[in-house]
């Protein structure tokens, strides 16, 4: 089978997305990624292990603080059940012709949210078995799913950090029903973003008592996914405010050190997102950097936001200085393992053409196509990190060595210092700025 | 004595500064900071616990980037040591007349800093003993000091985080001297600003090498500081960037996991200052707060910073809301302890009157004083306490009670969002705005 | 009539809310603006002329981008022309319960919107007749209205630089729409936001043809308005970002240059929001001054941002620090005049009860209450405008006058500086942060 | 002559700069700019017309507000005016090394500054006369010169917007000797940028005025510039803050308001930086193509900021999404004409080795060299041209024509909105940023 199509083709006109290489000028394929091409040991689907985010590609209207919808989708029905079918056939088409082998998803995107907690369950067991068949049908799988605990009015003063416990135990509902999904579908991850856990005044909350209850509810939920056979690693997403003020889990470093203090490091890592970090002032590479050297890099959200907005614009991404510096970080510490590149990533609201939802794909899966071949290049060289190695030698033998393996005492050190004969050292920043264009431009 | 004067008096026609109380238009007056009333069971001073900061009241010449310096001082000479002594004496007659009863340094601040590592060590103890001396003489105490290890170009690439170890060791020299200080001053506290530790580019740096080389220099400095008799608390101050663009104290939260993933957490705590707080993207009050929480508010840098510039302004906090926020954190922890408010300010570079330097702390200890007396108030009418707590009141007992014990598994957390009968609340966020003002402005 | 009821009663419990001072802690209560107080010749109403916003207060569900509806509305009708007449008359019941004496609104808030033209205009109109009916019954007025011509699809491309001919037609109608319902109303202003007369990637846009296009629609749309007897101000509302990525009213200054290119300046003036202000890099009083400067200061959207967040907060103004910043600019130029204090702010989405929407706008009125009465005094007092004036006392006469009328030439303007002696000016910065906190807190 | 040593070669060990291409990994080659390559009908070296700038190059030591010099140059003598001469001499080695035709300097940076103005003056005619020599001998030539009114402690306050008179004719005594050797050197240009042109409190500003005195002061040394024979363009360079908390030259569309404002728009232009417009919340690319809309795009400041810092970083640039972005406005607009790109790009403070100086520009020159070939390929191309064209194409005929030429009145344009037809268009930019790809990598 090229692609699937389920009762009716709702991407008609666009058929198995191809790699056409650079020559091409076809905006529906491939100039760089190359599932099958080997990079180092393993083929480029395999390094990437991209990933379609439900959400954004089969929900998100184009709907605005200021604006409704400007985007219609060919599964629409008025029978939520009934589109939510729909729509599982349709991503499942997607993600078939466009080649991501991985799905996202929060249980609101795949099936109608309900107040009524029993109709919630039935609707997204009911769409589960859906999604199941899809998936032994197509080979796609699912890399994570997450609960929506942030959209439902219930939630507007949290989920597990609300201070009514009642809406802490619906949020409970919420998890357990998609860890129990999550084991149904054989996913490799399960991630909590915490969208309404923060605050949005001091002045009414109790921060501290609301991390506590975050900390137990996520060791609880651990126990529940290991005790139904959960094999994967559960994923924080850090981010650092919107929409709250203030989320809890702000960084890479604030969601580690969260995990460490609820002693959660056995089974939790970090999901990080492009857009997140840079809203934490922060770049992309540095939090991918602080998990990796953490052993915290689970999985990664792939987009890029705006440097002159303040808001989380989750645009497709095509940096392709940002795509290197991530793979460079990725590749450092032996590749994704059981993560992925999810695409967090939305169309602009005015991209309104079917085929937009291909294009910003292919551009998001070429940009970071590149990124995979430069830095593997960038490595394989070898010239950036031996720089890097080089610039701590002094730390590999003699009194370094003694000083970084605890052998030395203060006072030791600082009689070192008394004679010591301090050489100055150029950064030669600027002459890896332009080393590393080397490596982009040719 | 009303204060101290050396062999000169550096600060003529401005005699010892009182309070003349609300209705005074003296600009040499307190209107607000009565040092000797009492707010509750302890007096303003024992509350606030004042200190003056060396570097930007007597070293600071107002040179910025832009620029050279625009204010001279009195003490100033050219042979360096001579200079070193009058300061002392400035800095004492400045304490004293002021009122603030604590003050803090760097090494660099007070001694002439050198190349050769014997005469820094020789000039830094010689101006120790006057500063012993002074002390003594007017009562007035160290809160703490520190080593400035980034201004000297040997630090261009850091201190404890260079990647050569001779500059470590240098750094290590000066940490040790710092010490030895500071147990000879009796200081309650000894700080650690980490000025270039941090990166100024990732393409050169090893993050994870560099912050174990931290850890392992921090952990050597307590330990040769408690060898030789200090009793106080180790500081780390976070601060985000600046001079280097990424620091590794990037904020409160960064700095408390730093401490507890390198085992400090028995002898360090944090310093915050505003400003830093507010270029991590926090509020004051949040930095405090992350602080209080986790028992790790040592001591704080009093200042504020500009909403609109993207750098450390160093401004004497004059904004009441921002006091009184901060106040009320410390307050609920049971006040300051050993620590206490250092003002990390400096006045603007055409605040060229010599008289500026009284107006501006005076500006700071009144804002202070203000904050403390409406933050007492807020504490002891109790609404927004109760408010607060009230809020919480579903974890008191029953089953939320069960849940913050740990005492109930996941699977009956979700059993009971089943049945659970979700009841809107509101946050009533600008209610207690209104309530707030109501406190500053009566 | 003490306030409005129509035929139901929609905030029952909550009667006129009442001038109680300061002793009261009634949260429906003013603690602070007294209606009739005389500051000056002119009343506190008459200073204020406060305004309240329909889209926030009667349109505005609580929904973000990330979470549904958390606000109901007493009013709502599953006929969308029922629910607008029953809105009118809640929004009438409201004003005169507050005590809010005029009113703005976007054509979308006040009748529903339609794909369909002439159901538009039809729904408008009906309603325009029901607005004019409550005017005459309560004496409150129209300070403005405008065009919602962002929040269709139709737009998402922009409204009057939108690339599309078609579409700058569609904005077009509306505008003259509202043209014609406000000169039915008796408006004082109208007002043109440009939601998304901006761009989303400068790689699409012709930003010089769309700025033209901008240009002669205003120029075509002041013309029209004369035509029918408009006899107010046209106020253009400057933003910098939000929604689009860039928007062409960056900023006051901005505006106010885009007014005198297309030759609109004897009929434009800018309406200030502070929270656009900060948005755009700026402190709200640098905004209010840059427009008193160009005597193009119209009117006030009076609201707040959050310093630590990069969107358009629109919280509703506590801060007095800010409020009496504006006054300061307000009352020196002499007054709104036929401007006035617009609340363009939303309680938070989370203050759900139905009195939050009264106890906001109280917050908010008695915040610009102290704001006025604050700045009244510190200008009756005249302490800073001496201080500013003295400042620059060397071109009030001699040389400086000569220079300041143009009556030098710069051969000689440098000789003077060749033989100039130089005395040194402190700004007095700090003296004057406390100056004014002896004006905030007695 | 290769390159021009004087009595002494100060650059020992680097000869003149080769372009070697993509294959070349000597840190000290040119990789994409081969300045004689013709793009177009023009060579590189006349498209892109680099100038070096005398401060960041010959002046900046390293020192930042946190350390001192980390740098020392080899022209570097106690005697002031012996390091002046060296210095110029060390300069044009440098040029004619490096190969930048052109370039920039303060009064300050070429000769010492000094409280007398007679020896200022005399210092800097002296160096002048060398400086001229320089050019003669080598063909290099002054791109602009511009008077440091920022530096010295008189200018603490402001220049020409300074509150006192003297201060004023103090600054056009620099600017008269700027001048007065602009014409000597014959120059292309002479800048205006305001560093301390600007405010730092609104409390003691009188901001009307000061503008007002800017605009009189900038007209009479107009007059004089011209009445001496200077032909080239006057630019003002906008920055919004630092060293002042608000500068008034903002950004682009401020600064031509402001040039309007006064009637200098015969004779002045922009010049633009690109950490200054990212600073003020733009895109280098915005600035650049806001100036070019209004025919004022003089001369560039190329440079690149910290997209995570809140400061002019002013680094070298290095990211060829920006160049290609700014060569895409320059070529559009037919080149800089009598402009250039000026690297007002200062290495790392620890970027300490003499050949990081060459390093850093080569990677400036390659960036912007690869930017051009990319652009022109853009240009040339067509397809980015032809796409915007087509957008817009509804005001190229018909009604939208007669709109356009102001040929309709609004009545009209309204009625033509009631009835028309809405299409859907997609703003594509997913495929623009894609396309853009395919043009970075082929």
């Amino acid at each position: 089978m090229e692609y699937f199509v389920g009762d009716k083709e709702y991407f008609k006109g666009i058929g198995k997305i191809q790699f056409e290489g650079k020559g091409s000028d076809n905006p529906l394929a491939f100039r760089y990624y190359d599932a099958d091409k080997k990079i180092g040991t393993k083929t480029m689907a395999e390094h990437l292990r991209f990933a379609t985010a439900y959400w954004h590609s089969f929900c998100a209207n184009g709907a605005d603080p200021f604006g409704s919808a400007t985007i219609t989708f060919p599964f629409a029905d008025k029978d939520p059940m009934t589109e939510a079918f729909a729509k599982a056939d349709a991503a499942f088409e997607f993600f078939t012709k466009l080649g991501t082998q991985y799905y996202c998803f929060h249980d609101a995107d795949v099936a109608p949210m309900s107040d009524d907690a029993k109709t919630y369950e039935k609707n997204y067991h009911k769409v589960a078995d859906v999604l199941l068949a899809r998936q032994k049908a197509t080979g796609v799988k699912l890399l994570w799913n997450t609960a929506n605990a942030f959209s439902h009015p219930f939630y507007m003063n949290g989920a597990a950090t609300n201070p009514d416990f009642a809406v802490v135990s619906r949020a409970a509902l919420q998890v357990k029903n998609c860890l129990d999904v999550n084991v149904q579908l054989g996913g490799s991850n399960y991630v909590f973003w915490g969208g309404r856990e923060g605050y949005m005044s001091l002045l009414n909350t109790d921060m501290k008592r609301e991390r506590e209850h975050l900390g137990r509810f996520l060791a609880m939920a651990r126990d529940y996914g290991r005790s139904i056979g959960f094999k994967g690693t559960f994923l924080i997403e850090p981010k650092p405010m919107e929409p709250s003020k203030h989320q809890y889990d702000y960084d890479a470093q604030t969601a580690i050190a969260f995990i460490r203090e609820f002693g959660l490091e056995a089974d939790f890592k970090c999901n990080i997102e492009a857009n997140h970090a840079t809203l934490a002032g922060h770049t992309f590479a540095h939090d991918l950097q602080v998990c990796a050297d953490n052993h915290m890099l689970g999985s990664v959200d792939a987009n890029q936001g705006d440097a002159q907005n303040g808001w989380d614009t989750d645009e497709f991404p095509s940096n392709v200085y940002e795509t290197v510096s991530a793979m460079l970080v990725i590749l450092r510490q032996g590749g994704l393992k059981d993560g992925g590149l999810n695409f967090d990533a939305k169309r602009r609201r005015n991209s309104t053409d079917l085929e937009d939802l291909f294009i910003a794909h292919i551009g998001g899966m070429d940009s970071f196509a590149l990124g995979l071949e430069i830095a593997n290049r960038i490595i394989e060289d070898g010239k950036f990190d031996s720089l890097v190695k080089n610039r701590y030698a002094s730390f590999d033998a003699g009194n370094g060595n003694l000083f970084e393996a605890g052998k030395m005492d203060f006072a030791t050190l600082a009689e070192m210092g008394r004679n010591a004969q301090i050489v100055q050292h150029s950064g030669k920043q600027e002459y890896l700025n332009n080393l590393l264009n080397s490596y982009l431009f040719g």
